[in-house]
Formats: C-alpha cells, sequence, structure tokens
C-alpha cells in the first residue's frame, strides 16, 4: 500500500530551514558538531515519528545535542513544529532513511541512538528490515564512539525477544533490561505518543540499553 | 517455616551409593571425571527437584556425564529412584547446598550449568538469594571451563528480567533468549515436572542460555 501523502507537507516541511536537512543533501557528515555550533554530545533517534520523545528530551537536556530522523514527512512536520513552538536550539530534523546513515553520519560521530517502537516487520522473512536486526546494529556502531548507546523500546514482545538476541549477537553489552516499564525501577521515563497509548491500555513496554564495547 | 521431612527419606537415600553423594563428603573435587571413569564432559543441574529434567538428558545423552544436585532430600530420592530405575551410569546425585559448590568442583571442572525454576525470592532484600545473583553467577563461571554454559528457566517474569541483567552483568555472553518457550523456535526442549504443570495452565516459559567467555 502506498502511503497517503498530505498535499503540501513536504514543502513546509523545508520551509523550516533552520530545522530540517533533507537526507540528500546532508553534506556534514562527520560535521555535525559544526552544524550545532558546540562541541556537545550528539543523541539521535531513528523513527521520531511526532517527536514526543525527541523534544521532551531536547528540552530536559540543553547540553545533548540531538538529531531527529523519520523518512514520513506528514509525521516529521508535527515534530518540528514542537521544536519551533518551544524554540529549542539544540534539536535537528533528519528527513531521510535509516537505511541511508553511514552517509549521514561520521564514524565515531554519536554518543547514543534511540529506537522507539520501530515496525515490528512480524514475519519471519522480514527480519532484515526490522531496526534492530543485526545489519542495523552494525551500522550503529560503527556511527557511535566507544560507551556509545542503543536505547530500544517496543510494545511487542516477539520483536522484543528477537532484539535482544540481535543485541548480545552484534556484543553490545545489555543494560537495564525491562521486561514491563510501567512496573520497573527505570525511573525518568519519557515517552512518545504511541506508548502513551499503549501505556493507557494497560499493554506492557519492553525496554533495553545496548552498550558498544 | 522448617520443611516437612519424610521419615527416613535420608537413610533410603544414602542406601544408594553408587548414585549419591553427601555433600560434605565430597573427596573428588577436580576428580569427577575419574569418579565417572572417563572423560566426558560434566553438565551440571542445581536444584534438582524430582529429576525428571536431568534423567531425561542422562538417557538422551550418555556421551554426557549428569550431576544432580538437590538439598531435599525427600525430592531427590525420587530422582535418584527414576535413574536407579533407568539403569543409568552417567549420572551421580548430590545431596548438597547451591552455596558449597566451589568445594564440590575444582576451576574449569564443567562445561554446562542447568538451573530450572528456582525460588524466586520475590522481595528485593532477598535478591542474594537468586540462584542467579551476581554471586552465584561469579561461582558457575569459576567451575566452567571456557565456553561453558549456563542453561536458565523460570516461569516468572521478574526473575527472568532479573536474570537477564546479571547475567548480562557477570560478562555472560546470552543467548537462544526466549520469552515465551511453548510458542518460540527453540527445539529439543526437555520438561522439568514443574514445567509440564505450568505450560498445562498455559503459563509461560522464559529462558536463557549465558555463555562464559
Amino acid at each position: 500500500m502506498r502511503r497517503r501523502k498530505k498535499k503540501g507537507a513536504d514543502i513546509r516541511l523545508l520551509s523550516f530551514e533552520e530545522y530540517v536537512i533533507k537526507g540528500e543533501d546532508i553534506k556534514f557528515k562527520g560535521k555535525w558538531n559544526e552544524k550545532f555550533g558546540n562541541s556537545n554530545p550528539i543523541h539521535v533517534e531513528f523513527g521520531t515519528g511526532r517527536g514526543q520523545f525527541i523534544t521532551t528530551l531536547a528540552k530536559q537536556n540543553p547540553e545533548i545535542n540531538y538529531i531527529a530522523m523519520e523518512i514520513k514527512e506528514e509525521v516529521l512536520l508535527k515534530a518540528v513544529e514542537k521544536a519551533v513552538e518551544n524554540n529549542l536550539t539544540n534539536i535537528k530534523f533528519v528527513w531521510g532513511d535509516v537505511n541511508n546513515i553511514l552517509t549521514y553520519f561520521e564514524e565515531n560521530e554519536l554518543s547514543r541512538v534511540y529506537v522507539n517502537f520501530c515496525d515490528p516487520w512480524p514475519k519471519k522473512r522480514w527480519n532484515k528490515r526490522r531496526l534492530t536486526y543485526r545489519g542495523f546494529l552494525e551500522n550503529y556502531k560503527t556511527i557511535l564512539n566507544s560507551n556509545g548507546e542503543i536505547h530500544f523500546k517496543t510494545d511487542n514482545e516477539k520483536l522484543f525477544e528477537f532484539s535482544l538476541n540481535e543485541f548480545s549477537e552484534a556484543d553490545l553489552k545489555l543494560k537495564n533490561i525491562t521486561l514491563d516499564l510501567a512496573n520497573s525501577e527505570f525511573e525518568g521515563n519519557v515517552t512518545t505518543e504511541y506508548e502513551d497509548k499503549f501505556m493507557s491500555y494497560g499493554m506492557k513496554i519492553y525496554r533495553v540499553e545496548g552498550i558498544k564495547r
């Protein structure tokens, strides 16, 4: 099924020149700190959606640079609008594809990667499309600096099981594994729009961090 | 609460001299292969209960030496009787305490450790009693040879979550993590008596392997 596109979302999105970079126009692989104008650590979210998660973090942590990546322009637009409303200066938005991250980021350029509630691609033959498939994890490891972290959340048990095994296979050190986030000791959870909805239904949220050795 | 003891179980247990060794009488730390009369790998189950799991494995794998350990003499007796009935020659039973394993086994003496459905000790202040607490894991690592494995199963989600984190903290490589064993791709599962009962209720069984690096 082809995605229904909201007319004009792309033009409106690119009008926020200070905030939005189109994937194919990225010319600062290895130069993101120049782009931000400081040497603060860079944290990236792959699949930002409507941006509640990453803009909340950007508000909470002015000493971190955030990059929010999303391929769907309609939802990315919502995320950008949140940043504009809050006058956030420590966040940029990439309208691009997670398959291309090695062209967007240099080796060791990032300190943290967030993947939240990505598509579970439930059929086994689709496993390579899951954003926690080992191929993706190897790319994340490439652009993460040493001791860089991958933070992953999902409401899908099978995807979580798959992801734990992939994290371990990719030789990441697993940390803060929670099988039911709402009933765990984990503090300071920042939620996505999707997560709020699922938690309100009483559904379980799974979470893990993987540390690059 | 003190355990109710079945009268005479201890005497009957020790009458199976070929099979049963009382913990405090173990004199072959480092000499278990001599005791078995061969150089086959040694796999140990801590908390054997009624022995369905370990005696089934012993029947299936004559080229492996099994040691079944249990502190409660009444249930251990049931396990021993299963081995006697089946004339198993590749299994020994230790009537002993998991707290004392460093006095029973030499460094690098074992190839595999099984922990199945151990007491979850649910209160937080009891965490050090759980058989997957890092203190126990360090002891297992000591007596395991390199690439030795710890195989763990439980029906308790919180204990499993705790255990995954402890395994990772102990620098074990996690493998074959399953959050719902009955609906997983894991093949050849050998069940415990307890597991059969819980699976028949449709309850989930969690499983993980930790490999010593």
